[in-house]
């Protein structure tokens, strides 16, 4: 694969994830959505099969892997680290542009439900007559871009999300194991979609799952960047560790693959 | 593939399409039915799995395109521009079946259904009584023959739906491409699938994912034909958005597929 | 395939789609059932996957047909009927033993269900303070047995079962075209679970979709036969459509699969 | 295969299927957790994809039981009995590993779960105005980490779970049969996985099913060992349920296998 082959696949993967990611929990979080309240399963299919799209769309391109704990487990697994920096590079470009098209495409219902909040934050009185189901539990919108944790305890974060990465890269690595040439990585984008669905119903409950680094940090970005009133903080004092947890867990797998697999 | 063929099973696909995915949204929003408030998964696994078992039934046939987004974004991709009004001809008579058969279905659940809605818009005093999420939302049924926006913004809701079929319709183009001979072919049907689930989930909630004209448009003008009691507007002025969008955003597809993936 | 094989093989497996597909009703309506209210989705997909489960299980013995209006459906297409009684009398023996299975499974639920039922219908002046949605809509357990229409016109709920079925049989028929003998089959069975969920959300609202005789007929009969307490009438007036219906629907697959398919 | 691998991957596996199928239970039933209320349909799919993940995953290290009960219907059908006591000891050693890892994920959640419940204990008369959705049915957190009948009849317990036993290990061992060597061991996982799923839906209602002596026993002693506060009792009276049940479930499976697949 080409370097510039590698940069446009990691970027239309990872844009393609977002997009489809953020998108869904725009879709059942904002107001005005046609699927509002359609609760923690649509999240976690949709997440999964968001890598699903991604992965089957630009596999050919740059291998799909659109997430920096699975370059840097690959990377440690076969002790190869060229184009390191340039499948790091797409995938924080692409998540980036993901997050900017979940605003394009959900922009009137991000008004309505940051409007409608304003109102609110003037007229307290009245919170205890609005719906609060319909409203997100971390930050205004900040969940839809980026990760947070439902209690705040550092090392806890960081376990969990060292957990979930470290099934997610090790699901990866052993994928090709099952082959004998017959096949499965054929059946492997489907296959790591529902490893992602699994992450999400088994262990997103802590922090949200993020799992992969450009997935948190990128969208993170934008959301500090878009001109959205009413925002709210781009919860920078958390943000390493969507980052560094999943790295960790990345390294981690591709540990446990070259003791017990190889 | 001979033109009968192509006409035949693009006829069946969309019918079998439009019976299955109308199908669904009767089952989930009209009175009467089992299925009643059974939500969005339901709705966007019903949808998907309608593609499913439509691609894997004409496919030999016609190459199941189903859409006319996806026929246009193939004609661009690979400039073969035969037969192309050949698939546009079966695709909006196939949803026009599939409409009347939805009707059919459920005759009794559409009747029960806008008769309480006549009784309740003469006794508008009981209103607050009735459970008003067995209410549809845009339309007494038309929500069941074509798609709406939840709020009505024109850029945005084209954006929407022009960002939806360029991942729709770049899945399909690049399915080929992971193949290798082996066999992922087979798989496309359900990988398409999925993506259709994935779209819905993550992109369906500003206005109701057509991502195919003739999805929309056959449903549409059925839904104007039928001798349905009470059945609110068709809504014309809307239907513009959900034919053009799906075009723009095969064409788009196409393009990029060009760019970045041949 | 020996006669005695495809007796066999049909009766297991359509004892297994009984017992799962009854079950998950089971599972969903009776009180005291962790899975109480789990809601449409979680019965269409369990009876999706007590398809699957039935299919990969016995299909190296008797093709799993597991349904007459599919055995009716491949002898119409293939103008072969050899065996086809020994299909019918494995299905519905097979049907019946499944029936009874889910009453050992669920012994303990059937009895606390209607033991406070009767306890209700002692007591009418509080039924309004009863969980509503505890209570099975048609008939106190007979939902868990053989279907039933929410609205009760013959001529909509027999052509809602002709349809349904035809959709089912058409399926099945069409599944070895796109095979090209690289394996099509071999996924077979997950396709064909999930065009019964596909189906069962999409037109299973009206009456429940038997689309197969036997899983209708056998379970009723096994109704009327069981000792159950205030289990309430077994609906034999109904008891006609889903079985004449399915056959029909199966017919009319084969009829268009032999005109437009082949 | 070795010992050495036989025991390392059947660790790992059941370690990660305990991991993620506690994990869902305690996501679904915690407070503070993200997916708390997410029902029935999320905890049935979250151990199916549990299942798959893990079976990926160890398949080409120790063929991946993962499930005494199923490897004992194996050593049944094939008459052998070298490494079946590896293999018990891979399972139950990596379930209690799984199980310990589900606290470090949801360690504070189970903190803030147990905490509350503590206050509640002391204040009887609030209990009224607390959520009772958000408490556990039976026992504080037991569920999480073993099984339990909603109606204790032992007889009826134990016959639950030989029958979802025996369906689950008959499927297991008639995968190979619909091979053809054309690769269905390839699907198998995602098959096996989705069969779980079944079981979960259609049969789990009355007793949780465990199918799975060391998915049970594992987690309930570690549920004795850790230092949780105000954890409830650990049911050993129930405890061989779960063992008998599946054990006797998976012979059963091979006899039939025997005496009609062979």
């Amino acid at each position: 694969m080409s370097s510039s082959d590698i940069f446009i696949g990691e970027l239309i993967g990872t844009a393609v994830l977002i997009l489809l990611g953020g998108g869904v929990v725009a879709a059942v979080v904002l107001k005005r959505s046609k699927a509002q309240g359609a609760g923690w399963v649509a999240i976690t299919f949709g997440w999964g099969f968001a890598v699903m799209t991604a992965v089957y769309m630009v596999g050919s391109l740059s291998g799909a892997h659109l997430n920096p704990a699975v370059t840097l487990g690959i990377a440690i697994a076969n002790d190869d680290w060229s184009n390191i920096w340039v499948y790091f590079a797409g995938q924080i470009v692409g998540a980036m542009i993901g997050a900017a098209l979940v605003w394009i495409a959900y922009y009137g219902q991000f008004h309505a439900h940051l409007t409608d909040r304003e109102i609110l934050a003037a007229q307290p009185e009245v919170e205890g007559l609005v719906d609060q189901k319909a409203a997100p539990k971390a930050g205004p919108v900040l969940g839809i871009f980026s990760t947070g944790p439902e209690i705040r305890v550092v090392w806890q974060n960081l376990a969990t999300e060292i957990i979930g990465t470290t099934v997610l890269v090790l699901a990866v690595l052993t994928q090709g194991l099952n082959d004998s040439g017959k096949g499965l990585s054929i059946l492997g984008g489907l296959i790591v979609a529902f490893v992602v669905v699994s992450i999400g119903l088994s262990l997103g409950g802590p922090t949200g799952y993020a799992i992969n680094p450009a997935r948190d940090l990128g969208p993170r970005i934008v959301h500090a960047l878009l001109p959205l009133p009413n925002k709210g903080g781009s919860d920078w004092t958390y943000a390493w560790i969507p980052v560094i947890g999943p790295l960790a867990g990345g390294a981690l797998a591709a540990g446990i693959y070259q003791l017990a697999f190889t």
